[in-house]
C-alpha cells in the first residue's frame, strides 16, 4: 500500500479533554464539515485499545470525505487501523526505526523545534514537519520557547517538504503564519474548545485559502 | 524471521519504580545471572523513546545469554528493536491486530485473568497467557479480585499453551503455584526489589525447578 498525498492546509489535533464533554467524533465530524483537511487522533489517557477503538470509530467518516487520518505516536495503532500516516515527537520513535517498520506505507510527521530537527526530519524522509511551538499555548505540555514567524522564517528556508505550523494559532494569527512559510496551521483548542467547531473550521480555512492567494 | 521457542519458567518483568535506585540493566543482568528464563520490558512512565533505549541496553546481554527480551504493550517497539516478542494486556492492542501486524515473526504473550480470556487467546493463536493475578499484591494496578491455586487449575483445565502466572509470587508459594499447573512463574517486585536479585532470582529457578521435576 502506497502512501496518500495530503493537504496539510487545516490540520485539526484532537484533544478529548479540551473539547468540553464533546466527544471526538463529534468534534471531527463538524472540523470535517467546516473544512479540516487532516485530522491526527492524539489520545494521551485512554488505554491502547480505546485509542484504536477512537481511531475506528472516525475512520469512516474521514474516508468517505477524503481526509487523511494520522495517528500520534503509536506506529502499531496506525498499522493496525491502516491509518493513513503516523506524527512523531521528538520523544516518540526516531524516523529511521519507523521507517523500517513502515517502509513507504504511510505518511510520517515529525515535530520539530529547531531548524536542526527540521533539517534532519528532512534528511532521514520525513514526509512533513508539525513547526512549534509557534506563540505561547497551553495546549502541549512544552516547554521550549515560542519560535514566532521569525523562527518558522528561518526552518522554511532550510526545508523544502511541507511545514505544519502548531500552537497558539487562531483567527487572527493564521494569515501570518501561513504568509511566513507554513503549508498549514495545525489547531487543538482553536477548534476542539470552540463553541461552533464547524464555523471555526470554516472561517479558518477561508483565511489560509485567502493568504495562500494572496 | 521466525520467532523462538521459550522457557518461560522464571519470567521477569521488570518495574524501574520498585528497583530502589538500581538501573533496569542492572536488575536485568543480575536475574539472569541467578537464573531468569525470560524477561519482559515494561516501562510506563517513560517516552516512546526512552523505552526503545532501554530496550537496547539491555537486548545484547540477553541475546549472548539467550534469554527472550519481550516488550510490555507496543507492538512498534518490538518491531523496532526486533525483540522476541510481545505481551499485551486486555487493555492494549487486541491479539487479532497485533498478530496481523507481526504474522508469525514473534511470540504474543495474553494477560488472561479469567477462564473466557484464556480461551479466547488461545484460539486467536496467543503463545503463551500470563495469568493472574494469583495472590494480592501492590504490583499491578489490578482491580480484579485473586484467582488463586483454584482458579489457576480452573484456566489449566480449559488451555494447553503455556500458562505463566503472576501476581504475589515468591519463594514460599511459587513451587505450589507451579504444582497447579503453571508452567512459569513471573515475577517483579520479587526480584527487582530484592536486596539481592541474583541471589533471589538464584533461589526461584531452584524451588521452580524442583516442583516441576517432583
Ligand atoms: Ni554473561
Amino acid at each position: 500500500m502506497k502512501k496518500k498525498a495530503a493537504d496539510y492546509s487545516l490540520y485539526l489535533v484532537t484533544d478529548r479533554g479540551l473539547s468540553r464533554g464533546r466527544t471526538t467524533p463529534e468534534i471531527v465530524q463538524a472540523a470535517v464539515r467546516g473544512g479540516v483537511t487532516c485530522v491526527q487522533l492524539r489520545e494521551k489517557n485512554c488505554s491502547p485499545r480505546e485509542f484504536i477503538e477512537q481511531a475506528i470509530l472516525i475512520q469512516k467518516f474521514l474516508k468517505e470525505h477524503h481526509i487523511p487520518l494520522i495517528i500520534n505516536d503509536r506506529v502499531d495503532v496506525a498499522q493496525a487501523v491502516k491509518a493513513d500516516g503516523v506524527h512523531l515527537g521528538q520523544s516518540d520513535m526516531p524516523l529511521e526505526m519507523a521507517k523500517a517498520i513502515l517502509k513507504d506505507s504511510m505518511i510520517i510527521g515529525i515535530s520539530a523545534q529547531s531548524v536542526q530537527h527540521a533539517v534532519e526530519a528532512e534528511k532521514k524522509g520525513a514526509d512533513y514537519i508539525g513547526v512549534g511551538t509557534i506563540y505561547p499555548t497551553l495546549t502541549k505540555d512544552d516547554t521550549s520557547s515560542p519560535l514566532g514567524t521569525e523562527g518558522l522564517r528561518e526552518i522554511r528556508k532550510n526545508v523544502k517538504i511541507p511545514i505544519v505550523a502548531i500552537g497558539g494559532l487562531n483567527k487572527e494569527n493564521s494569515g501570518d503564519v501561513i504568509q511566513n512559510g507554513a503549508d498549514g496551521i495545525a489547531v487543538v483548542s482553536a477548534i476542539v474548545s470552540a463553541d461552533d467547531p464547524e464555523q471555526t473550521a470554516r472561517e479558518l480555512r477561508e483565511i489560509i485559502t485567502g493568504a495562500k492567494t494572496s
